[in-house]
């Protein structure tokens, strides 16, 4: 007998007969002998709806009233699962972030978790009962109802299950795991067994809107086993586990893309301390989120910069950048929004040589241009023209043995460890 | 400067531009020099829609997970009506009802409210701020949300005018005050400009449904000054009123009708101790509520019973009665659905003789036969043929000078008092 966490998304519980299968899904849990909490998001579409009401009546709502009345969207969803489970006999207590105090900082919009006092839930589950909490929202010191911000639902499930100690946390959501790279780009990407923490991370924060970032952070930090899987498919899901788990590493896990960047560059720049600085103060002053960054060696005492932002973000910063530009001695500012990033993550790089001149070498061999480079431990990111995102990804996923049979054989070793 | 609690229902804030104009009302009271916490209702419409959610989950949905659903539809509310303020410029802060400590027993679904911790409120008064608060919801000793039924956000406003010794609690409606009797059916039906707690009281059971009457007979209770008006006219409304504020009576207030009752009648009970009991045992077991029950003077030892019930519970009530009959010894049973209950109210009638004469005799000018008499202290009400409700009630109407000039007079002379 386990204790587990369920985490169920806006999909999943869009309609009554959504939330009828969910409520399913955790009886069937409870059946197998499980000690089951929910946390639930709000209906699908409910969260616009609450935001457009809003935007009506002020064209910027004061933060602290918006979370007021975003809350309401999982409290909703709460009763209703609390409701449906109740129909099928099973004895169930519903809670709103503050009732199970959910104690957060006061940054409404993306308030912070500080503290969870989970004793209602632990008294629910020493009488056999279901818990339903509401995700994505808690209370501040003073009793103002806060919310975590989207997609913070996930990390409600991953702090409640580490004030509980609970065996696994499962977030169902609607693909039935991690693949290795899109399956929508390459018709041969395959769905991990396991992942580790470290690599979720990069491909997370890489593009692969699966998790929230803040809460696989989160259950990496408390040590939560944390898994993947589909609200509308029965399967195994995709297990984001610790390093020390695995026996053998594979080289790669999976390789990510991000279509939302563009690349900024300014040529001709000084090359004096500071400089680096200098350029991207008065972008991060207009709370500008910048990516990669690269700075070649300087030849003749000039050096050229480049870095990526949010597309959204390219006017405005290549503005900033044109008005920088005559005050930093620099030549010139050009970018290019018709970029794409492309990256491969895997723990096993870290002690694999070669990996990058693979790589390098397999987008050469389909004629693509690398434009930018950038590098962690465990992962290498490239930025090529977005015309051969569908190549380079299959490339790759060729060239690292990714949609080959031995390569499943080699992952799926991985797990029997 | 005084401080006034307005209260504004499910109609007035029923779309973004109504919350809109509560706003400007709020902000008209506010800038007149007063103090204003406001209470707000669910949008029109949106309780049901919860309503059929749940319904469509659980035939019999647990009381406790409604009132956590239904306790979205205020706090929703109260986010955009301070959101409205907000864009207006005027600080304010929105309240649930947990927010606000409404402690409230653990009825769910028709709580009581047991005290208000207006702390809260009282500081937000100090500092200009106004308030807006849930209506309608609470939280019980455990902190679960509890509602306090249908209506009862009026209920909440008049404890909220209490606990904070307000000035006057105003309720705003989409009627704009209490009339001599319902204006569809006599044209020359009138606002009155007051009416005292018990006629109000008599009013409001005798299906004037302007006023919650839970929350009248709070208002009486805590001696707070009670006004009903309209949200979208302007104007005074009625005040409702301490009897000994009014210099002099008039003789009658209003006359109410009710057109949802119907009459049962058991002929030939011996007429013995405890035979009501056991003609009304069997219907309140089965939680049917009785109205008047009138119980004629027996003749050879023979009595004739005769009870009205919601026209909704006629059927069951027949059928519990014909199943009694055998064995209570009486000779038959019958009903009638057609009737309408019309009543004279006024506190006046108290020290007034010939009132009933009076009503009688109108209503046998016009031919109308009165078929049940049941009299309170302040009110008379008799059973007629539905058919004569229109006539019986413009009969009554004039005879005793409801839309006579000069009994605008009396009534606007009893203001001045």
């Amino acid at each position: 007998m386990a204790l587990i966490v369920q985490k169920y998304g806006g999909t999943s519980v869009g309609t009554p007969e959504r939330i009828q299968n969910v409520a399913e899904k955790i009886i069937r849990t409870k059946d197998a002998g499980h000690d089951v909490v929910a946390v639930v998001s709000a209906m699908s579409g409910e969260t616009n709806r609450l935001i457009e009401l809003a935007k009506s009546l002020h064209p910027n709502p004061p933060a602290r009233l918006m979370d007021l009345l975003l809350a309401t969207g999982e409290q909703v969803t709460v009763s209703l699962l609390g409701i449906a489970l109740d129909n099928r006999g099973y004895d169930t207590r519903c809670y709103t972030g503050a009732q199970v105090r959910i104690l957060t900082d006061s940054a409404h919009g993306k308030a912070r978790i500080q503290e969870i006092d989970a004793k209602v839930v632990t008294e629910d589950l020493k009488h056999g009962r279901i818990s339903v909490v509401a995700g994505f929202q808690g209370v501040d010191a003073v009793g103002a109802i806060t919310t975590l911000g989207r997609g913070g639902s996930d990390t409600t499930a991953v702090a409640l299950a580490a004030a509980l100690k609970a065996d696994e946390c499962q977030i169902y959501t609607d693909v039935d795991g991690v693949y290795t790279t899109d399956p929508r780009v390459v018709s041969k990407a395959r769905r991990l067994e396991r992942i580790t923490f470290e690599e979720m991370l990069e491909m997370a924060s890489l593009g692969s809107k699966i998790l929230q970032i803040r809460a696989v952070e989160f259950a990496g930090k408390f040590h939560v086993p944390l898994r993947v899987l589909s609200t509308f498919e029965e399967g195994p899901g995709t297990l984001i586990t610790f390093e020390d788990e695995t026996m053998e590493e594979p080289l790669i896990s999976g390789i990510a893309f991000n279509r939302d960047e563009a690349k900024l560059t300014v040529i001709g720049v000084p090359d004096r301390p500071g400089i680096a600085g200098a350029i991207l103060g008065p972008v991060s002053d207009a709370n500008i989120e910048v990516d990669m960054i690269v700075q070649n060696i300087s030849q003749s005492g000039l050096t050229d910069f480049t870095f990526t932002v949010h597309r959204n973000e390219y006017e405005r910063t290549l503005e900033i950048l044109q008005k920088a530009c005559s005050d930093l001695g620099a030549r010139e500012v050009f970018g290019d929004t018709k970029i794409v990033k492309l990256s491969l993550v895997g723990v096993g790089m870290r002690s694999h040589a070669g990996v990058a001149t693979t790589m390098f070498k397999a987008l050469a061999n389909e004629g693509i241009n690398i434009q930018m480079i950038s590098t962690s431990e465990i992962k290498i990111s490239v930025v090529i023209d977005e015309k051969y995102l569908e190549l380079g990804v299959r490339a790759l996923h060729s060239a690292f043995g990714l949609d080959d049979e031995d390569a499943q054989v080699q992952v799926e070793g991985r797990d029997a460890g």
